[in-house]
């Protein structure tokens, strides 16, 4: 029986609990094989003393596998593995299909409908540098993890968890509702209810049911160019027909708007009012005016795409244009991805009520509900006022580093680009001068290990000739951005 | 200064830290001008005595101020509230509208697409019963949310999680789609890579996506009746055309099927192979082949809802569909909510390669990502062997479960309802006898503290005459059950 202790691999550093441990590994052993039904396993003594844990330990590991019907007991004789393993074994298909042969396919015979979906890019790790400068992202040192935990940790009080695990409203946790209510007021004089919102994962998906609910084939939908090409992608696949308005140092143009408007229907707007993606500009606060005018002339909705909201440094925001909506026009989308860190999907639609029980209908379909657990999280971290002393902590560096980013531009390549310094948000918009190319010089970066962008992806016509990039800065240090601008004016000297 | 020990409420039974809810008094009251700008605070030591506290945990509290800009600290003078205050007010529209006395508008001024989404059924937490049948849930009780807690303790080491709080890949966690590979092969005998799963939210996202992707306006799709209307309610939605079949004891009537592949082009047909909602039988082995074959000669594509494949008592699970699935017609659709909770959202769609490309561009354009901290928990609980060992020890119960249930119903209510005993799954699905109706005896029910099923929502003809209803038991205890059935039989004899 000196087998069985030589079978077993035990690692006291693993998280998994050493009993159980034990456990799985005399499960894998039984199911190879090695060992058999029905052959006796060592006593919980003479296994505690050859694997060296205390006997109680061996005891709750055979407890563990009695439990699950691996071995049985007989009192005075010993503990054996099962005569009659308990491995639920799958029926074949009547026809003797041998599964184990079986290649699984590599290609459905039916068309998916790829026309609608041929522009979508997807997430792309790329290569490592040793330096990148993004296209504008938090940086998640900063992300209050151990604030998320803490409220994680209090979900392991069952009582209070119970609910949370079962099915729940598909508009979002009612306490994330009321605190998200209180939140938006207090930033953005939003006087809203709880049922004037709906929680969603990201602003991506405010985005999306916006556009399920309201576009249709051929319908005309306005984005500005430069513009965020996941919305833009959003709207097309709807069917709906996208038409490009410029956007200047004031946001996006609203005379070529109405030109629009006046030849055809208009269905929708899309805005980005604070640090437009991706120029960072401001819509002004008479555009905004203006727009909401426009909206209610014409009868156009409007998503007021408000993601960047609360990272304002030099000036203060502008209130959104849902806070000046008498009449309905405004769908108001935000995110908390930039608040806690872009791989926690919490975001929010802001809407009349009647559009919101719309949404949440569709939200039902797509995919019944969001995380509970996660949103009451969020609920506790707003009303504890976590989220508010994070933010204000993170304007403040973000402060800082626009502050030393730009100095270190204009001291080191400020002969080559020219920028305007950004109210708020996380990049700035730069463009080259003296002919250099986005692209020669994203070549030159790569070869020295700076990552930087090509220029692609700004324009909705991928081959728009222009000289603009973005350089995000809020996820790097001091020392980062040194590093990062050094290298980057060796690239532009290389580029000429 | 005696006022500002006075204001300041401590409680240290809370999970804020003491400090810190010194802090957010004093930010509180500041907010509210209880406190003044250039107004001196007491010492760290005086107030440390009034509120009975370490001097340290003050200094923290006074430290967290500093840093938010909330005080001022001029040496050897002390500490005052900040004469500039550090809050950022937006500034109003042109206009100067004032937000306070804005009502925020209760409709839209454009119409939403009501006509598609009529249908779709909410979620109604009901009132609370006593005792209450549901539809068939696992309990909650048996959530292994200490294991998942475990794994979220993990992610408090920084730099294992920094790569989970960014972007990460649309088509799910390399890690979860690895060890699912895995765990479909033992279990299911799909020898499928990771490149042909895509992680979702529930098999809910998993059954939208799959719609999005081959339904068009006028596609026609096969459903059985009775069905699940989760799924219905999406296909209708796309604008395609749903053709019912009737669903016997060995599942859909392939006979049907087939009459209408006859009569026109059909594009899809979903199935639920085992447990069929709401009716609980299994799809036979001998209409698995005919199913496949009649995809073939008919070119439709079969979505194979297996949610409830890994709870099987009496006899072994049949193989997937997709297991046999040659020629590429099947895109097989799964789901951890019934084996962790239902409101912990992660399931899966199995595909070919090529399907799985667009679903995941479509999954891009709806919220982007999943949550990778959930999908990367979840790959370390099955690759720890937690799932199979949870799913074990959920079956010894529910099995037991499912006969004291039975034996309780035969003995009780025996003469007046017919059954046969389901293979798995987590509800029986019963007939009424002699003429009762399940909506009196519902009502009688809920009169008594019962929640019983009314019978809706089965059919898809809601007018649809019939006397069946479903009655979950996985989620109650021996005694619950007792208590349930015994008001269940009394509530009979009222209903006559």
């Amino acid at each position: 029986m000196q087998i069985v202790s030589a079978l077993l691999r035990i690692d006291k550093t693993q998280p998994t609990p050493v009993y159980q441990q034990i456990a799985n590994d005399i499960i894998c052993h039984i199911r190879q094989g090695t060992l058999k039904p029905s052959m006796a396993l060592p006593s919980s003594r003479a296994l505690a003393a050859s694997l060296k844990v205390h006997r109680n330990t061996v005891v709750a590991a055979y407890d563990e596998l009695y439990a699950q019907s691996w071995v049985d007991v007989y009192p005075k004789k010993g503990i054996f593995i099962a005569a009659n393993l308990p491995e639920v074994t799958p029926r074949a298909l009547v026809s003797d299909v041998n599964v184990k042969k079986l290649a699984y396919p590599e290609e459905t015979h039916f068309n998916v409908c790829d026309k609608k979906l041929g522009h979508v890019r997807l997430f792309n790790p790329g290569v490592a540098r040793s330096v990148t400068f993004n296209e504008g992202f938090p940086d998640t040192r900063l992300a209050p993890v151990e604030l998320m935990l803490r409220e994680y940790r209090r979900f392991a009080n069952y009582q209070f968890t119970q609910k949370y695990l079962l099915y729940g409203p598909e508009q979002g946790s009612e306490n994330l509702r009321t605190e998200l209510a209180i939140f938006l007021s207090e930033t953005r004089g939003l006087h809203v209810q709880p049922e004037h919102i709906l929680i969603t994962k990201g602003a991506q998906m405010a985005i999306y049911l916006a556009a399920q609910l309201l576009l249709g084939k051929g319908d005309v939908v306005i984005a500005g160019d430069p513009g965020y090409c996941g919305a833009n992608e959003v709207f097309e696949q709807t069917g709906a027909k996208l038409e490009l308005v410029p956007v200047d140092e004031h946001g996006i143009d609203l005379d070529a708007v109405e030109a629009i408007c006046k030849k055809q229907k208009v269905t929708m707007l899309y805005v980005i009012p604070h640090h437009h993606q991706p120029t960072t500009v401001t819509l002004s606060s008479e555009r905004r005016m203006r727009l909401l005018e426009l909206a209610m002339k014409y009868g156009f909705a409007i998503i007021e795409d408000d993601y960047d909201y609360d990272f304002h440094y030099s000036s203060s925001p502008i209130l959104p244009l849902a806070s000046a909506d008498y009449y309905g026009s405004v769908i108001y989308v935000g995110s908390f991805c930039k608040t806690i860190a872009p791989g926690i999907r919490i975001g929010f639609m802001v809407a009349p009520p009647n559009l919101i029980r719309e949404a949440t209908k569709m939200r039902r379909l797509i995919d019944r509900q969001g995380e509970q657990l996660l949103e009451e999280a969020m609920a506790n971290l707003l009303k504890n006022g976590d989220i508010t002393r994070h933010l204000k902590k993170a304007n403040k560096l973000y402060h800082e580093r626009r502050d030393i980013f730009c100095k270190l531009l204009r001291e080191q390549v400020g002969d080559h680009i020219s920028f305007k310094i950004p109210d708020g948000g996380f990049a700035i918009w730069m463009k080259y001068k003296n002919g250099l190319q986005p692209a020669v010089v994203a070549e030159k970066a790569a070869a020295m290990g700076l990552g930087i962008s090509a220029g692609k992806d700004y324009y909705y016509d991928p081959d728009h000739s222009h000289q603009n990039i973005r350089l995000g800065f809020a996820s790097m240090n001091a020392k980062e951005m040194e590093q990062g601008v050094d290298l980057f004016a060796k690239a532009i000297k290389k580029a000429f």
